[in-house]
This record gives structure tokens, sequence and C-alpha cells, in this order.
């Protein structure tokens, strides 16, 4: 899936994913009186909503774009009708040929680890029968529980050709409080850190988690890039440069551009000198277009052309500053 | 809810809580065969089945403990079906009045983590309504995104009088390679640990999130204990001695108990003087207590029977630990 997901991007020249997370404030009044007259005010009826409204932004914007990264959250909140339209979604993305990466972040346990990994990527067996639970291209995972968390996903992804980004440095404010703790290194305290590789000293927990993944990597490697991936955020580029540097072969899922802050010209230390190795997620400043000012002679009734403009102004803003590198 | 929790336990003078993590290998097959005569061997099949199997368990020992916890990757690996029958259990448990945890383990930056919080804890809006996703009557968080990740949920809980249980140190073997790094306290790294009790130095990462746990925990108090709790494994008896001492207020969630190992003896250390502060969990050790030797003579017919029979022998497994200490 990795080499579908790096000819994709060689193909549309978009190093872009679409965040499908759904809010109700985002959706279009139109869009949410059609829902709520067929199914009322209820869960079901927001479930509708939120389907309506990320298949015509998908009917826009899929030719343009490798990827989309549906959060569950945004759907989970709406319990089991939310994650109904979840499934659809994904479905629908795989219809359009779109490379489709579930923002899950599971963390768990072994068994239970296997569990989630079974449902998001692989086949769980029913009896005499197999079944593709959400069915997924990629997950997002969660490294707190250490490699218990992560293998049982490895092993998935190698079966069913599938792949996985690590959180390593996340795109939030308060992400350092644990990821960039400096931690003392070449102890007998974990196994995270290479032996080899490392001198006795301090650094930051981010970079040996970069190093770990970079590790797992090697072990599960594409043609060009690994399936094992990274999760770092564009609103620390800094970090990004180093995290680049350790993880060479690892496809970095970029969050945080646009809304959160994230600017064009912050992404070019996340990108090999190839134009490759990562993947820029921009969730609400697409899907929401309409609602910017920039976007707004589209109105209401033409959200989906206004996302699609802001994916071409996206594609252009990196362009720009891969170029100018 | 944490008030509730502690009467409960005082009640049933059970610390305990069964782990609800039905996998199909412990389903007897005559509850699988009449799930699969009704909805085939399909995902609807396996949904029916688990949910057949919990309602029977939980109606042999909801009058003996406080609580339940359900592990929502045990449902999710079936999708949409496997979630109906997660939600159906929760609403069954408390319609028996049981205490219901959801070991959800979700993390996620601020306005997904919101969604989360909604979903589970919380309510969702849909236009001039509300309603809940899920409803569970606490959860267990992530910490590795920081606090963006906990405070929503800690704004819910507030609201909805729920509660959290924080992962600080989780029962699975390598839980050490990032949880127990050896991490510089007292600089500027972060917020994590509180400024004032904190010498210059070196400690475990886990120490530093219970401190975190205890700050919060602090601010969210119920009568005598806090609705902020923390996981933290049976399987590590010495690290969880400090951890009780860091944490006085916290309810400490205690994973790992039986089949992963961890003994009666080793859980007084997670235990206040008081008798109260921790609730132990044991899942397949219940729940597939029929399967055991020990049990064996309950048979699949009663596998009910065997899990009462496995928690009245834990509840006096955990009695002798305590009063011999």
């Amino acid at each position: 899936m990795i080499n579908k997901l790096v000819e994709k991007i060689r193909k549309t020249n978009a190093p872009i994913v679409v965040g499908l997370d759904p809010m109700l404030k985002y959706v279009p009044e139109h869009i949410q009186k059609k829902a709520y007259g067929e199914f009322g005010e209820t869960l079901e009826g927001a479930g509708e909503a939120i389907w309506q409204y990320n298949k015509e932004i998908v009917d826009h914007i899929y030719d343009l774009v490798p990827a989309v990264k549906p959060q569950i959250a945004m759907y989970e909140q709406f319990g089991i009708p939310g994650l109904m339209a979840f499934k659809k979604t994904i479905d629908y993305c795989k219809e359009k040929d779109l490379v489709v990466i579930g923002d899950i972040k599971r963390g768990d346990i072994g068994s239970t680890s296997e569990a989630y990994a079974v449902g998001h990527l692989g086949k769980v067996q029913v009896g005499s029968k197999s079944y593709y639970g959400f069915d997924e291209d990629f997950a997002t995972v969660n490294p707190y529980l250490g490699s218990d968390n992560v293998k049982p996903f490895m092993k998935v992804c190698k079966e069913e050709n599938k792949g996985l980004f690590i959180l390593v440095k996340t795109s939030n404010p308060s992400s350092g409080e644990i990821q960039d703790r400096l931690v003392r290194t070449g102890t007998k305290a974990g196994s995270l850190a290479s032996e080899g590789g490392i001198s006795f000293g301090e650094r930051p927990l981010y970079e040996l988690v970069g190093e770990q993944v970079a590790q797992w990597g090697a072990e599960h490697m594409g043609r060009e890039y690994s399936y094992i991936g990274a999760v770092v955020g564009a609103t620390y580029p800094e970090m990004g440069k180093i995290l680049r540097s350790i993880m060479p072969k690892a496809y970095i899922l970029v969050p945080g551009y646009g809304a959160q802050g994230g600017k064009g010209a912050d992404l070019v230390h996340f990108f090999n000198e190839d134009g490759l190795g990562a993947i820029v997620n921009s969730s609400r400043g697409i899907i929401a277009a309409y609602q910017q000012e920039k976007y707004a002679s589209f109105g209401a009734g033409d959200f989906g052309g206004a996302s699609r403009a802001a994916v071409l102004d996206m594609k252009a803003d990196i362009q720009a500053a891969l170029n100018a590198r």
C-alpha cells in the first residue's frame, strides 16, 4: 500500500491528504436540513448529514489527491450511526481509488492491540468465514504502551499489504509534556533505543521513538519507502528536520498545516531530496473552505467547489516551498 | 460517579472489576451455534454471540462486584455489529446498576479529544437535541499527547459526574520502553511535573505522569477520592507502591491480575490503609473461568456459574492478602 501511496503522490504531484473530520458546524445547512428531514434531529440524522457532506467533498477532490484521512473520533461522537458513516466514507473513498488512512490512534497491550489491528486493517474470523471490519489502508497508532502495541499491527500490515503511521511528535501545543522529555540514553532502561548507534547522554523522547520507527521500518520495506511511517506535526519544523534524518525511509504524515498554524515553508524539512517522504494533512482548511473569506464566493451551495479550490491552493503552496529550497 | 464506585466497593466488599473482553474462543459453542443459526457466520452473528455471552456472565456476577470494564477493541474488531454489542452491553450493565468503565484508551489533540469525550462520557448536540453516544461512567485515556488530550475529558466528567483512569504504568511486558524512561526533572522541558515538589534529577516517566494525575485529581475531587484515577498494572507491584504514595487520592485501576501473572499478594501495595483506593480487573480469569481446570466441573453449559465462582475466589484472594498485611 505504501507503493500505491507513493505512486499516487507522484501521479497527482500532490503530497496531500485531506482530513475528513466532519463537525456539524462545518456541514452546510441545506445538507443538515435534508438529513434531519429524513431522520429527525437524531444520531442517525447526524450520521446521514456527515456522510452526505463527505461524499460531496470526495466527489470534488478525489482526482487531485492521493489519500484521505478520516478521523474516527468525529464519527464516534455520534455513537453507532456515526461509525456507520465512518464505514460508508471509507468504502466510498476506496471506490474512488483513494488511499484511506484511518486516524484512530489506538494503543493497547498485545492481545487487545491485535483486535484493533484486525478490526481496522485486517480480517476477523467468525466460524469458518472471515470479514473486514473497517478496512482502512493505513492506521495511526500510539506508542505509549511500547512495542506490544505496535507488533500486532505490523503483523497484520505484512499479511494485508497495509501500513502504519506511528505517533512520534504530535502537532498539538501540549505534545511536549511527554514527547519532548529529555531521557537518558544508552542505559538498560528500555529497548526503544538501538544499542549500537546511541551514545550515552540525554535526548528528547520523540527522537528515540523516531529511531524505533526507523528500525521497525527497515524490517518492513516497500519499494522505496517503508510501510511503517511516522506522524510529526507541521507545527514543529525544527524537530521535523531532525526526525527526517533519523527516519530516512519512513513516510511522514504531517498534521497541523493550515488551521493549526503550520505554513508551506515549514514543510520543506519533512521532505527528502527526492521530493517524497512526506504527506501533509489538512482537514478544516479544506473541508470547511467555504466558511473562509477567501473562498466565500463559492457559497454554502458549492462547498465542494471551495474544497477543490483549497486543495489546488495548498498544492501550489507546497510546490512553491519545495521549489524554493 | 467515583462516590458511587466507592460506595459499591464498600457494600460488595469486592474491589473487583470484571473485564468484559469477549473473544470468540471464550464463547461456549452452544451460544455461538445459536447466534450463527439466527444470523449466519457473519459479523452480526459474532455480535449476537458476544452479547449473549456477556449477558449471561453479567446475570451471574452483578450482585457480587461494583463494576465491569468492557474493552472496546474486542467489539471494534467485529466492525459495526461488534460496536452494537458493546453498546448493548453497556446499557444492560447500567440497568443492573453496575458502574461501567469503558476501556477505550483514547488519546488525541484538543478538538478531537473533545469528540471522544462527548461520544463516550457526554452528550453530543444534533440540531436542537442532544444524545449520549456510548454513555460509559468512566473511560481510560492515554497521556502521550499531553494535557490537550486529557482536559476535554475532564471537562465532560465535571459536567456529567463521570470519571477517568489515566494510563500511568500499563501491565504489559513492553510498557517500560517509554514509561520507565529516566527523564530529567526540574527543567523547562515540560509542564508535567509540578514545579514545587521536584528536585532536579532523574526520575522514571511514569512517576511524572503519576504526579500530573495527582495534581489533576486534586482539582477534581469526589467525597473521599478523586474522579481522576490512574491505571497501574498488577505486574509491577513495586512501582505500584511508589505510585500509590504519589497519588494518595487517585483510585487506581489495576489490570494484569490472574491471566497476566499478577497475584493477590502483589496487590496490597495498590491499596491505601483504609482498604480502598484500588480496583482490580480480571478479564479472562473470570469470563472464561469454565475453560480452566479448576472450574471445569461447571462445564460450558454453566459458564456463568464458573464465572461467579471465580469472582468469589478472587474476592477471597484479595481479602486474604489485605488481611495479611
